[in-house]
């Protein structure tokens, strides 16, 4: 049995991250999502709120199960869960870097296996950050986010 | 079940070959490993030489199956043998740009996925051209191929 | 009044050739598109299949010619057309290596300008020599080129 | 007619920039420069400096009109503006990767074109950042801005 | 004679920025290891505990001489010490961008040559920050650190 | 005593060439400038043409010796003249990629060290290649080689 782990900060969660999930709930008998829950960061979206929207957004994967975890190495967590590769995806070039650092301390640690996908062309340019500055401009997100994630972006933009 | 299809031309298979493949047979059920017989370059090996070759290597892998595809797009053998993604190694940000086009095109074409390992450090410059060049120039290349290979190296560029 | 000069092989022309013409179309009051005239290479179409498909394709351009131009240096065909600014597309850090070389010469010899359009994600893998070698093994490639050259390819295969 | 748009934070303006607008000012009928007013960064020139500054430097220019433009996506201000065409400047493959995002997003939202110039070779390495720490240290800077910048960046920090 | 100057943060120095000194010092007649004192950023080991660790460690180096340098331009330092080149390590693309500039005001700025050296695959994510954040959770970083190193770092966090 | 060796084909011999070597002449107490013999390239000019040109344009440089190497590894020619580095130039990312395969052979093969210069911007895209493509289609080259090389190097495109 095989056993992935996808992580992430999800703050909020994107077309980008679910299609990661979707590609690696193929791959794996079993699918963690880890909610990473960083204390030195501000999140706009607090980590009981992105678990139940994940939760909410991933009813239709049965091997897929979405944890949080406190702030630790991933490697930590990876072996906690008995995990056989941790799931990344890279967009371009600067993500490959960062990546093989992580590859290297986490293989020298732990022998934990990282599996990388290409995000798709017409995702790769989708991610959190972007998607909230776009928001906080007043512009139409809709495209890359669920319906769900748009809906809670525009509460927490009309508030402020 | 899933399998994996990791294809090449392995002329001839190098230890960074074999970590990928080791890595490979964890990851999948069942791993194809494919020898692309190229009708253009004149190979070192005979596409016969090097499935026996990888076959002696491959004992040890329950899971793991040698076979030989005539010129054809990968995506084509892949979808023939069932496979759940195409298994690619990734060394640095050529190899990444080389392996995004070939994502987009099985994507479209068959919705094959791919999945990348990035090499090891210490494994990332190890290729067969290379080695071929040092074998050539009577260098010691026991570092970077399996024993059997090195001999059968050895042979080749004794007869030239 | 701008004059652009886009030159290419175009062996043959994909949907990424006509999006960067019309993109280019409405920056420059008038656009040149420049079939270059390999003689070391073997093309699959003729220089003057090439110029009559472009014709054809561009008649709901009013400020595109298509041209075509022996070997030579760009910047001397672009000198002798007084043009403003070379078109270029740039679709990853590789393409921009290359195009930094060529802008550096020919400001170096000339003062041309050169403009550079980043393919758009949906099209930043399509380029002729995976068209053909798809075509080759017929495969569908209606995505990726407009129908009228599906067609001249699709020809050009069943005769081989 | 075309229009251009140069957006930046111009602290302080260099021969970079200016290399930039005389090359823009060739392609555009009308090229817009915005000054944009960033509330979160502490700049050392106030945006009314630097558009005074700014507006100095471009007497010779005919068609180069200098704005302000407050905190807003600039695919906004483009599209109030009227705007064929951003124009960014790219000086390594960094550059590119950040500015492919930002293609991406304008061309979903607007349709708004990107047109990229390289740096020259000799100007590549011009930036704001970098030239304010060598005026901290007293460096001369009379290579990288223009004379009438260099007085007023010696005043800031003799000031200090 | 020839002297380099190899600078940095050190905090702390790792196992590759001691093969970097090993293989300077086989370069140079003479090598200066400059310990930057960077007023900012708060360190973990304040500049005289860097000094002193690093004078223990470099007791076999002939011809290696650890200074501390206050905030300054580097390439200021580097005429007050007469050197022939800068020495410095590049892991990747990113590194290079980054020295590429640095070489480029230097060079304008002096003409003090830059030596570039590139890390060892094995050694190549090697770098402070990383090395901070595992001790930081209590990972084993042996094979990282020089011992000396890794005693002062485990006493760092026992504190904390 | 620090003694260097600096390779490549100099078909011809640049003013990037002839930059990097007077660079490396002040590192290094002995410069070896090593004219590769490439057998299955036909080359411009001879191998016997290029070290003469070569040790005219040397006559400056007291610690430079030009020599001629017999297609072998670099390592085993740097080996017989008891080099301690290679000296080598890298103009951007995709250079650095083949610099770092290079020095991981060289360095697991015999431990001779690679000394890397950063060509300067203004000589970045300065290569032998794209010169003789210019001289062929007769351009001004007199900014990108020595008086001496132009003068050859028209000799060689009048003939033809």
């Amino acid at each position: 049995m095989t056993i992935g782990l996808f992580t992430g900060s999800f703050d909020p969660m994107t077309n980008g991250h679910l299609d990661v999930i979707a590609r690696g709930a193929k791959l794996f008998d079993k699918l963690y999502v880890g909610v990473f829950q960083n204390d030195s960061k501000q999140p706009l979206f607090s980590t009981a709120e992105r678990k139940i929207l994940f939760e909410r957004l991933m009813t239709d994967f049965d091997n897929v199960e979405v944890i949080v975890h406190a702030s630790d190495l991933t490697v930590n967590v990876a072996q906690q869960l008995g995990v056989t590769a941790l799931l990344r995806s890279v967009r371009n070039a600067a993500d490959l870097t960062y990546e093989s650092e992580m590859l290297y301390y986490n293989a020298q640690m732990t022998g934990v296996e990282t599996v990388l996908l290409m995000a798709r062309p017409e995702l790769q340019h989708v991610n959190s950050t972007r998607i909230k500055e776009l928001a906080h401009y007043g512009a139409d997100i809709s495209r890359w986010v669920p319906d769900m994630v748009r809906v809670e972006l525009e509460k927490k933009f009309e508030k402020k």
